[in-house]
């Protein structure tokens, strides 16, 4: 017997609940009770981003999101600056020249954090940037970035500040107002606990200026028709409704734990994950790790394949490798949204038992005692605390 | 009791086996399995859709599919017709002007079949259009309009004919190739069975020379780069793979029963529908009805509300009213993808009993009897033939 463990970051386990509120007979879009689950999830969407900004919902990848915090806010010709620390901010850039944007890239090595002190100066030397585009959960490399430290910095300049929050909403802290994000992009296949298919984007009002003052090429994410129908809890388009029956239910979920117990749970669980595999000599790749995820590099003589393969083989497990110039050398673990602790010491024994069997010298139970040591050590510390 | 029937053009019934292997646990979108799924989805696509063109899979609505045949096919200050015949047909006025395409707006009235003749003119007329934009079959009126014909007019140019499948694919009889369709855009919510979220575009040689010399605005619905990432049976962005393990299962069963029969199906459907609604007294609204759904006009003294309502409070029916202009002055009832002849008499039965009720002069049978008679004569005649 194999069990699915869908260990990766996105997609992401979704729970039984949801699935079957998918599975119910379709409803029409444009019906009551239709109105009223894009109003209960718009309502639940606005708690998790912690925003009283509009938050718009789009039938697309994340990337959609990204796009549409681009191409509507930036107009063809003007400068927008990158936050460049690995393949997901990359897209940013991509994004941008698509359309006729001058990026000006600010680079970061991968695994290493943006340091607000460098978008100081990259403003200072870019007054004119419309925009400035960055990352909570870096996917590629683990890392979690300051965006709170960013925010401060951008708040003071015209500038927006656009945030891909797609695997780091829900699985790490995140205050959209207080933070002073202006976009910020979301996909519903991470910590949201949904299957991919939707995207949202909350948008200030500094953000709706820019908005304003531009021509977009756009229709099917053109955001000024999509906060007109928003306003009237529907959507410019056929939205994929049978996920936002999906989403109701999951965002019922998160508000009946409380938002801030589940980035408290995902703090947790990454802080477990980095010590079961620090314990197995591994090395964590991130300098800052991400919440949602965990990414560790290959150990000398092994094979990324071959760790990942026999996490399949034998446990049913799916985990994720490197992309682009981290191929092969690094594997990522992902523990967002349906995921709680026992998941991770699960994930950390099968690892444990797969590194022994490949031949890496492994003392048993080393990783998943570290684990517990961390999960019992966190709740005294919450338990004083609270 | 009120059972569920959803008996509008779209989002369209889904059957009880795709709602299940949707709620299975989630799969990894990379796998080897997902991509298994999206090779045999696309091949399924390619039989229901009569194409040995590429098909693109989109995770979107079908606007998304309307807005790259757009996007990436004419450049920006370039020309193209549109077959303007009904309030979906007007989308693709709307794209073009999105994106500074001058288009040429050919106008019919609604309810009313493209004329081909037309289609000639306005070609001669314009020779440097890059491509004419259609509709299979129109949603607004419930119009199937005449794309054989049109195809052979627009092969004989420069142009590529781009058309709009959304409502008619799977419905109604569509041969891509043969019939010389360049662009063929499709929804997932429609005749083939499954939730909104997915969008198609099977795309000709011809087309690809015009997208390979257009430098498109594109990033998202960036078709080179599908069409890079399809010929590995993979997808530039997360797809709605949920959608995708559904979808294959559809196509099975739509290739179980073939094509062919599937669209004979619909054809019966469709005649029974018209009969038993002219036998109440009613008038048909197209003059040449698509075969998804049937738009009858509200009779005098009644309002179009009175009718839908009293259908869903009394037998959980969802029909659809009119749109923009045709508010208030039609009912549109869909009979597409998982919907059976039963399932048109059942609802034939049901308007009999609720127009009765709101007074109007019925007499008991009538309707059911006309699409019964129907259905008796469709099958003599398709024995004697076949």
């Amino acid at each position: 017997m194999k069990k699915p463990r869908l260990m990766t970051p996105g997609p992401a386990p979704v729970p039984e609940d949801v699935l079957l509120e998918m599975a119910r007979p379709v409803i029409h879009h444009r019906s009551a009770e239709a109105k009223q689950v894009i109003t209960a999830c718009v309502a639940g969407l606005k708690e998790v981003f912690q925003t009283q900004n509009d938050v718009l919902i789009l039938t697309s990848s994340g990337t959609g999101a990204m796009e549409a915090a681009v191409v509507n806010v930036v107009p063809r010709g003007r400068k927008a600056i990158v936050l460049n620390a690995g393949w997901f901010a990359q897209r940013w850039l991509k994004i941008c020249q698509a359309f006729g944007i001058e990026a000006i890239s600010v680079d970061f090595e991968w695994g290493q954090p943006v340091d607000p002190a460098r978008v100081e100066n990259a403003l200072a030397q870019h007054p004119d940037a419309v925009a400035v585009y960055g990352t909570l959960s870096e996917t590629s490399t683990g890392t979690g970035h300051p965006v709170e430290a960013i925010g401060r910095i951008v708040a003071r300049t015209d500038a927006v500040l656009a945030i891909d929050g797609i695997s780091g909403i829900g699985a790490m802290e995140c205050r959209t107002d207080a933070w002073g994000i202006d976009l910020l992009a979301v996909g519903s296949q991470k910590a949201l606990m949904l299957p991919p298919g939707l995207a949202f984007l909350a948008v200030s009002p500094k953000a709706w200026a820019k908005i304003d003052a531009c021509d977009a090429p756009a229709f099917y994410f053109n955001l000024k028709a999509a906060r007109k129908k928003m306003a009237e809890f529907d959507t410019p388009f056929t939205p994929a409704h049978t996920l936002l029956l999906g989403l109701k239910v999951a965002l019922d979920r998160i508000r009946a734990e409380g938002i801030e117990a589940v980035w408290e749970r995902h703090r947790r669980m990454s802080e477990a994950c980095q010590a079961g595999i620090q314990a197995l000599g591994l090395e964590l790749f991130s300098a800052r790790p991400a919440e949602g995820l965990t990414a560790f590099r290959v150990p000398e003589g092994l094979k990324d394949s071959d760790i990942r393969g026999r996490l399949a083989e034998r446990f049913g497990i799916t985990t994720i490798g490197g992309q682009d110039k981290l191929k092969g050398q690094i594997v990522r673990v992902g523990h967002m949204g349906y995921f709680d602790e026992l998941d991770v010491v699960a994930g950390l024994a099968a690892l444990e038992l797969v590194l022994a069997e490949l031949g890496h010298e492994v003392e048993p139970g080393r990783a998943v005692t570290a684990a517990q040591q961390v999960l019992m050590g966190q709740h005294a510390a919450l338990s004083e605390t609270r």
